[in-house]
C-alpha cells in the first residue's frame, strides 16, 4: 500500500508545524470559545496574512469544518429570503448536503458554467427575472478558488465577478479550501490577491494545506454593530469549540514564515510533475493543471487495476474522468511509484 | 496569574495520552471523513467502554462540538414535528443557542424541577396535554449526567425516567458531557450504568476529561436501515471533519487504560478536597457536591476581589451563587493557593 | 343535534356581513396578492379601528390562518438566534405544532403563569440568566389576550408587561385571536387598548368572531425601510393568497359599523348568561367567566352522556376540566336547550 | 378601465358554481379544522374525479395557497437531507420565495429545458453526481402541467419521467395549478392522466379556474402508517384554516357537474381565440399556445401605451416578451376591444 496517495488532500497527515503550535498551546489554563490569547493572536495573524492591517474593521470565526465556514460566511449576509449565486458544481451545492439552505437557512441559485467557473450570463438572466417578494432575493455571489475541477479563476475573471457584484448589489464570497494553491498559481501575495478583488467573505481552508481541523471564516468590514452576528450563527452552527485555542494554534503555524503557501507551493509543483511525467505514460490529460489536482482520463477498467494494486484516487463526474490529486506531503518518488504502475496498464492499450 | 483555574473544565489543556495518539495518527495519507482505520478502531473502543460487544447494532459518530453531538442524537429520532422533553436549565436549553430547533429542526419541551433535574410530574403533565396535530409529539425525553448544577441523578431516579419512557414510548437521551464524572461519582462502570439505564441516544463528551476536539453522539440499536440517517444529519450540520481519524485518535487515548476515567476520578477527588478546605475558610456551600463542582456563596465585591487577584471562575444563575469546577489537571497546590486567598476575604467579613 | 354547539367559536358560520362583502368584491378582476384597491381599503379600516389614523408608519400583512399571523408577527422582529418569551399553554406554544421554530425559525421560551398569564417573575429570572452568544438573545415578549384559559389581562397587567418589555428592550406581540371579546370585557375600544398598551405587533382575528378565513398580522411603527420584510416572510411561509381581495373584503364586513365588536359583545353576553344557568343546573364554575369561555367541572361519564345527546364541547387540562364556549351566533334557546340536558345528569349525582 | 383582463387566472372572480356552495356550507355549527361532514364530502368528490374510487388509500389536504400545497406534497417525501428536482422556471424555484427550502426544510434542483419542461438528460447528470452522504439525496421529481411557460407536457413526455422516477427510485410530484387547462388542451379525462402518470402526489389548484382560497395536496396510495406525516405539517406550515368546511365546499362547487373543466375549456378556447385575433393584429406570436396563456412580443413602449390604456399584462423573462392569459370568465368582447387597441400600436410600426 503506497504511504501517500493521489485521492485528495484531505487524505494527508498534518505538517510539522502545526504540530509545534498545538504542542506550544498545550499548557495550562486558558479561556474556552474563543476568548483566549493564542486566538488573539491568530486573528491577527490571519489578518496580517490578507493585509488587512491589524483586521480592526473584520469579523474573523474560527470553526471545524469548511462547510462551517461557507454556511457561516453566507448566513452572515442572507435572512431567509436572500439566496446565494454559486456554481452548480460548487461545493456548497453538491458536497455539503444541504447546509447552506437548512443549517443556514438560505436558497442558493446555482450556475452553469464551464470548468466550474461560473457564467456571468446565466447570472445576469437570474438577476434579471428577480420580481419583488415572489421570489428570493440574490443577496451574495460565491465563487470557488481554486474551483471544484481544479481550475483557478485568473484576475480578471474575478474582477468581472467584482464588476457584477457591485452593479446587482451582492455581497462576493470566496470559497477559499484551496487558497493557498490558487495563490502559487496566480503568483500573487493574498494581500494584492484581496485588494484586486474585495471580496466581503472569505472562507480560508487550513485543514487541506496541512491542518489538523483548521477553518476560518474571514468577514469584511462587517459592521460593527452586527459584529454578535456571525458569533450567535457559530453557536447555532455548532461550530464554537469549547478548547478555540487549539484551532487557533494551527493557524500560527500555518501562516507564520508562510508555511501554508511553501507547502501549497510544493503540492502545486508535485501536479506540475505529475502532469509531465503521466502524459509520458499515454495518458491523456482533460483539462489543463492549474492547481494541485490533474483530470485525466482512464477506462474503468484501468482505475480498477489501479486500485487493486492500493491506489486511491476518485472518478470525478463523467465515466472516464478521473481526479489525480497532489498534497502537501507528496513526493516524487510517489509519483514515479504511480507512474510505474500505470505503464503497463497504458502499454497494454490496443488501438 | 495562576496555572490552573476553577472556571470551567473546559479550560484545562489536553491530556498526554491524547497528545500521544494525535502524534502516533499522523503519519501517511488516510482516507478522509471518518473512512479510516484508527476511525473503526476507535468505534470498537467506544462500543467495548459501554459494553456493547463490538456495537454492531450501534451507530456512532465523532463530531467536533457537544452541541453537535445533541443536535445529531435528538435529530436522528425526530421529525419537524417531533419535540424533546428537556430540563429547563439543561445545555441544550439554555446554551446551545437555539441549535436544536434551527440546526436540528425540532422543538424542546423545558421542563422545570430541582437541582437541574427533571421533574417527572411537569412532564407527565406535559405529555397529558398532546392533542393530535395541533402540537408537537414528545418523542425523546433527554437527561444531563452530570446536570448543570453539578448533580448525579442515582441509578433509581434514573430508571423512573425509563421507565416513564416506555410508558409515553419515548426515546431517551443522555447529555453526558461529563458522564465520566458522573460515573465516578455513581461508583459504577460504563456497561453497567448503560444496562441499567438503557438509553437510545448518548452524547459522550471527550473535550472536558482531557481531548482536544473530541465529541461522540451514540445510538444504540439504531435501525440498520437507517443508518444513513445520522451520517446525512452529521454531514448537514456541518460536523463532519475531513481529517476524521484525528478526532478519532483522542478517543484511543481516552479510553485505553482507562485514562478518562481516572482523570475523573481525579477531578472529583480535587473538588471532594476544595469542599472540604472551603469550608475551612468560612464559605457557605449551597448545595452538596456530588462531582467536579462546587456551588458557593459570595457576595460580589468578594468575588471581584478574587478575580482581581488572578481567579477566574463564575456567577452561575443566583446573584450570590457561584460556581467552582476541578479539572483532571487540578492540583492540591491550586486548591491551596485558592483558600490562602479567599481566607482574608471572608475573615474581613463583617456580621 | 343541536343545531349550535358549545365547542368552539371556530366551529360557528360566517357572519352575514362578511358574506355580503365577499359577494360585493366577486366582480370583474382585480390584481392579486394583495394589490387590489379592497385590500387598501380594508388596511385603512384596521388602522381606524386601532386608532392609528390612516396607519402609515404601520404594516399590515392580511393572512389565511391565526398561526399565520403568529409567526409572521414574530418572526418580523426575530432573527434566528432570537427567541420569544410566551406562556407555556399560549396557542403558540401548545397548539402551532412548533410552526413558530420551524416555519418562523425563531426559539420560544414558554413562562409559567396561573391562569394563563405570564409570570413576570419567571420571565425576569430567565432574561437575568441570558449570557452573550451561548444562549437566544430574547426579542419579543408575548401576551395572548384573550388568554388559551379564557381569562383577560388587566389593563394594569398589560401595562407591567409593557413596562418589563421596556425595561428588557423586548418588543411586544398580542395574540388577539379574541381580541374583539377581551375588548369587550374591558369595557374599552381599541384605541384605547392601543394607546395603553402600545403592542410593537397584534395578530388579529377575524374568524373566530364571524369570518370565514379572515386573520392580519399588525406590526405598529414598523420600519420603512423593513418593510419588505413581512412581505417576504408572508410569501416564504406560503401565506399569501392569490386572490387577497376576498380576505380583505371579510375585514370590511368585520370592521365596518362595529360588527365584529357586537358580534363580540354578543358572545360574551351569552356565556355570562350560560354562567348563571349553569349554576342553577348544580353544575361548578371552575374560574370566573372573563369572555366567551366558561370552564365547569364534570365528571367524564357525565361528559360522556351529553357527548351522546349531541352536545360537542372538549375537555381542557384537567381530567374533569371541560370548556363551554359561546360564539357570535348563540342563542339563548341554545343554552336552554343545553341546561336541560344537564338537568337530570347533576339531578342524579349522590352525594 | 377594462372589467377583465389578459394579467393572470388570478385576477379573475369567483364562479357562482363556488359562492353558491359557499352560502350552502354556512349554516349552523360544524367541526373545525376539517373535521366536518363537508370535508369528507370533498374529499370524495376529489378521489372520484381523479378515478380513485372512494380515494381509501390516499391522503388528501386542503391548503389556502398553492404554494402550501406545495410544500406540503414535497415535504411528505422528504427528510432534510433529501432533494427535489424541478424546472429552474418552475413556481417552486422561481415564485415561492424558498418557501420548499425554509417552510419545506429540503433543498431543489433546479433542471434546465426548453418551453419549461424538465431536459431529462440534465436530469440524469445531476442523478450520476449523487454521491453517497456528502450531497443530498434526490427524492422527488416534480413537474408542472401547465409548465409557467404556458406548455403542456404530451402523454409521452409525462410517461417518459415517469420511468425515468422509476428508474432512479423518485417520487413524481405534479404542480397542477392548472391542471383542468392542461386536461383539456390533452383532450382527456382526470383518471385516465393520472392512470397514465401514475404520480405519487398532486398539487391541484382551485383557485385560478375560479375558486376563492382553494387548494388541494393530493398524495395517492400514501402510507398508511404516516397519515399524520402530512397533518402534522399542514399545521405546522400554517396552512390548517380553522373553518376547513369553507375551503371544502369550494370543491364541491367546482367539481361537481363538472364545473372547473368546463370553465377551463372556455379559458383555452378564448386563448385560441385571442392567438388568432392578436395574428391579424400584426403581433407576433413567440411560442405555440398550448392552454389559456399565450406569449407575445411587444417593444417595451408599445406595452406601456397599452397599460396606459387600462390594460394590466406582465412581460415574462426575456425584454420584449409578454403573457396574456386567459381566465374562465374572458369574453369575446374583451378580446375584441384589446385587439382594437393595439391594432393601431402595431400600424404605427415602421419596417
Amino acid at each position: 500500500m503506497p504511504k501517500r496517495q493521489f485521492a485528495s488532500d484531505n487524505h494527508a497527515p498534518i505538517v510539522r508545524e502545526v504540530i509545534e503550535q498545538i504542542l506550544r498551546a498545550n499548557t495550562n489554563h486558558a479561556p474556552a470559545y474563543g476568548e483566549d490569547q493564542i486566538t488573539r493572536n491568530a486573528k491577527l495573524e490571519i489578518a496580517r496574512f490578507l493585509g488587512r492591517g491589524n483586521g480592526d474593521t473584520d469579523n474573523i470565526q474560527f470553526v471545524p469544518t469548511g462547510t462551517g465556514a461557507n454556511v457561516l460566511c453566507l448566513s452572515s449576509f442572507c435572512q431567509t429570503w436572500e439566496a446565494v449565486l454559486c456554481h452548480e458544481l460548487s461545493h456548497m451545492n453538491t458536497d455539503e448536503c444541504a447546509a447552506p439552505e437548512l443549517t443556514g437557512h438560505l436558497k442558493l441559485l446555482p450556475l452553469t458554467g464551464d470548468f466550474g467557473k461560473i457564467d456571468l450570463n446565466h447570472a445576469a438572466s437570474i438577476m434579471n427575472r428577480v420580481h419583488g417578494i415572489h421570489g428570493v432575493k440574490p443577496t451574495v455571489i460565491s465563487v470557488t478558488q481554486v474551483t471544484e475541477l481544479g481550475t483557478v479563476y485568473s484576475l480578471e475573471e474575478l474582477a468581472a465577478i467584482r464588476d457584477f457584484a457591485d452593479e446587482h448589489n451582492l455581497k462576493l464570497h470566496i470559497d477559499g479550501a484551496r487558497l493557498f494553491n490558487a495563490l502559487i498559481t496566480l503568483g500573487i501575495d493574498a494581500p494584492t490577491f484581496i485588494k484586486h478583488i474585495r471580496p466581503d467573505a472569505l472562507s480560508l481552508g487550513g485543514t487541506k494545506i496541512g491542518g489538523m481541523i483548521c477553518e476560518a471564516a474571514y468577514l469584511f468590514d462587517y459592521p460593527q454593530e452586527n459584529e454578535l452576528i456571525p458569533e450567535y450563527l457559530r453557536k447555532q452552527m455548532a461550530q464554537l469549540v469549547s478548547k478555540g485555542r487549539f484551532i487557533s494554534a494551527q493557524w500560527l503555524g500555518l501562516l507564520r514564515d508562510d508555511v501554508a503557501l511553501r507547502y501549497a507551493a510544493k503540492a502545486n509543483a508535485m501536479a506540475e510533475l505529475l502532469e509531465n511525467k503521466i502524459a509520458e505514460a499515454d495518458v491523456r490529460i482533460l483539462q489543463k493543471r492549474e492547481a494541485n489536482s490533474l483530470f485525466v482520463e482512464l477506462w474503468p477498467d484501468e482505475a480498477e487495476t489501479l486500485l487493486e494494486k492500493g491506489w486511491l484516487f476518485y472518478n470525478f463526474l463523467e465515466p472516464r474522468q478521473y481526479r489525480l490529486m497532489t498534497s502537501w506531503d507528496t513526493e516524487e518518488s510517489d509519483i514515479d511509484e504511480f507512474i510505474e504502475d500505470i505503464k503497463p496498464i497504458t502499454a497494454a492499450r490496443t488501438i
